[in-house]
């Protein structure tokens, strides 16, 4: 009897996870091979980092998405390399056979060539970054507390996040509504509402993707609930407890305990790795050039797609790396890959661009959806309903919807615990 | 004006939380201080090892229980002596000014003197415990799917618990429902319902604590769910993937990649710390022997209780280290400050034993309430009801019981995520 066609997808997250679903019907073989056993919603990592959700909330284990879906296997490991004339996946240990690679490993933060500043600003990317931030952040306050010195009061509690992207304005709203409400009377010696909270963005404007009047009207929901938008600035130094930026013509220094970094992501290591095997070279963010059917230029038993694909938008530009592109692709694989099976050709991919949402803080988003423009309450209600639809397992859409009508109603956010090594 | 009297207690787990509560209507200035930021349900820990609950489920942030009850204040530190002469609470860089001290610091793990035995064999007892213990158990599972070797296969679904008190056949149980249940049809090359767990235990019955009847019910219900439960074995030694023990007068072996201890505990440090300071010693266990109305003998200012107090029952017999019994310390302490301070006594403590209960797996317990002894599904229920309405914060109370609906109705345990490092 032929075997049947071995399908081997490289990462679990939305591109990966996605095409493996699209394939449940298809006679096919696959491997989905993530080094991490669950599925993350990154989208709603912030609430994470703030105490507002569990890691569990936004997670789902690959296994329990995929297991009754019979022609999918699901391998916990690490890819270190490919062997394309042998058609193989290299892990440490062993190595898995295609006949179809898709490799959708993601992107991870970048500090511009700084690698140093991680130490002082951690970036929000995995779940152990997040619950590292929540730590910062927590303990940020109750060091607050012990000081008797208003200087270092006020390094405690000066918060500065770099990067004005859709992440460093959903945490900053974010952490806004932890000092300004959550921590509201708990605490004897200081008062959380005389927080700093700092965003810093190299751009004119934050959200610069984002149509300029949005972006607008989420700078000014930012400064009502008191953070401080500055942009413009471009940081030259991270140092311990400070952060250095040149703004104009001149130099600045704010002295803070907490600093976050959203700046900069680049794609995963594999897409090097993949090039070089390919003989291809990757672009400027690590990105692999894919072609309109998202192969690989020579290779068209591989295809690259998500943050690690740099895939051409019909207009010209690059694609953004964002879920929605991710899912796309994923699915558009997933169907070249069944009808090459039935001798058919598709057209290229097309990215349907049905719109983008931020949150800035408790009930306000700005949004575009096609033509609309929503800011507010609106919104936030449109950024509610698209992300719990978007969640894979429906036990963790009820359980974050219950979970935010409680902190919605209470102003409360349980999930604050300082967890992992503390410093006192 | 006159200062209020300051009280200073130390633990915000059972006793000590339920302390402060206790006296939030009297004229008292508290400082509670803890080295961590919340509450921690610790009778549930289980069920966050074995991803049933997350950590948060079962955490209350201590400042956010507090936050109403104006005469406490919280303080995340870590105390290192006492100055009893002073009358101060020594920490590392300050230190805190007492009238009345209650310390309820609580157990750790203890490992009969054989601390290298920790790394092999982690104890049950914090939060990052519990995320430990789960990492290695989901590995196990993950290992094994990647291994050949029938015989290594083999070690990685063995699972040996050591100590078969109420913590130890709590996790048995839901380790074999993880098995047997929620992990079916996750995996392609192992069936997760042949692995091995095994339940050591001292003594010659399980639960040694309980009427012999209801130690015989749990054992049959553990063999039920395929635990294997070994009685009358003490472990003489514990190596990287092997557990050696005598049973009788022979010696075994078993090799296992996932070991987990819940054989013993010890006082906490500040104990012997503080008895030093009241020139007393210790009893075996480390822990502060104290007067019928719960003082340090010698200091009527001084209170122990909890796991750190030996404290004897009427019968004679020391307290057990349960959460009943810090409660009602607790509160029976916080009506002590309050009636000296009204120039009134108070009988000496009385222990009222409302009983004891133990689950095992999916809707099986066993209880004893007052001359009542339950087993099975009645006796799962009332285990449920009591720990719920336990739990400090409604919120958590309302998502556990959702979580454990759901767990219950679909078999699946979401919190099922592999983080901190992991090896490949």
């Amino acid at each position: 009897m032929e075997q049947p066609h071995k399908v081997v997808i490289v990462g679990g997250g939305f591109g990966g996870l996605h095409a493996v679903r699209a394939l449940r019907r298809a006679p096919v073989d696959i491997t989905l091979i993530d080094r991490r056993n669950f599925h993350l919603f990154q989208p709603l990592l912030y609430q994470v980092a703030t105490g507002g959700l569990s890691p569990a909330n936004i997670a789902a284990p690959l296994r329990s998405v995929l297991k009754r879906q019979k022609n999918a296997r699901v391998l916990m490991a690490e890819v270190c390399g490919f062997d394309l004339s042998d058609r193989r996946v290299l892990l440490k240990d062993a190595s898995v056979p295609y006949d179809s690679l898709v490799v959708a490993a993601g992107s991870e933060s970048f500090f511009f060539g700084h690698a140093d500043w991680e130490r002082w600003a951690p970036a929000l990317k995995g779940v152990e970054d997040a619950t590292a931030i929540r730590r910062r952040i927590l303990m940020a306050f109750e060091m607050a507390e012990r000081e008797t010195d208003p200087q270092k009061i006020l390094q405690w509690l000066t918060f500065v996040i770099v990067g004005g992207g859709p992440t460093g304005v959903e945490l900053a709203g974010a952490l806004a509504e932890v000092a300004c409400f959550t921590l509201r009377n708990e605490f004897r010696s200081i008062d959380p509402r005389d927080s700093r909270i700092i965003l810093l963005e190299g751009q004119d404007r934050i959200l610069p993707s984002y149509p300029a009047e949005l972006s607008w009207k989420a700078k000014a929901h930012l400064e009502n609930i008191c953070v401080t938008v500055r942009t413009g600035v471009s940081v030259t130094d991270i140092q311990p407890e400070a952060v250095t930026f040149r703004v104009g013509d001149h130099t600045e220094t704010i002295s803070a305990k907490t600093i976050v970094w959203s700046a900069g992501v680049r794609a995963s290591p594999l897409g090097r790795l993949l090039s070089e095997a390919a003989g291809i070279s990757v672009d400027r963010q690590g990105r692999v050039p894919v072609l309109p059917d998202l192969t690989v230029p020579g290779r068209p038993d591989i295809f690259v797609i998500g943050d690690l694909a740099c895939c051409l938008h019909q207009t010209g530009a690059p694609l953004p790396g964002i879920a929605p592109v991710a899912i796309q692709q994923g699915r558009y694989v997933a169907r070249v890959i069944q009808s090459r099976l039935q001798g058919e050709t598709l057209p290229p991919f097309r990215y349907r661009d049905y719109g983008t949402m931020a949150t800035i803080g408790r009930g306000r988003a700005v949004a575009m959806i096609g033509p609309l423009r929503l800011s507010g309450f609106v919104a936030w209600l449109a950024w509610l309903f698209v992300h719990l639809m978007s969640i894979v397992a429906f036990e963790n859409r009820l359980l974050i919807l219950l979970q935010w009508a409680w902190n919605y109603c209470t102003w409360n956010r349980a999930a604050r615990l300082i967890t992992g090594e503390t410093v006192f």
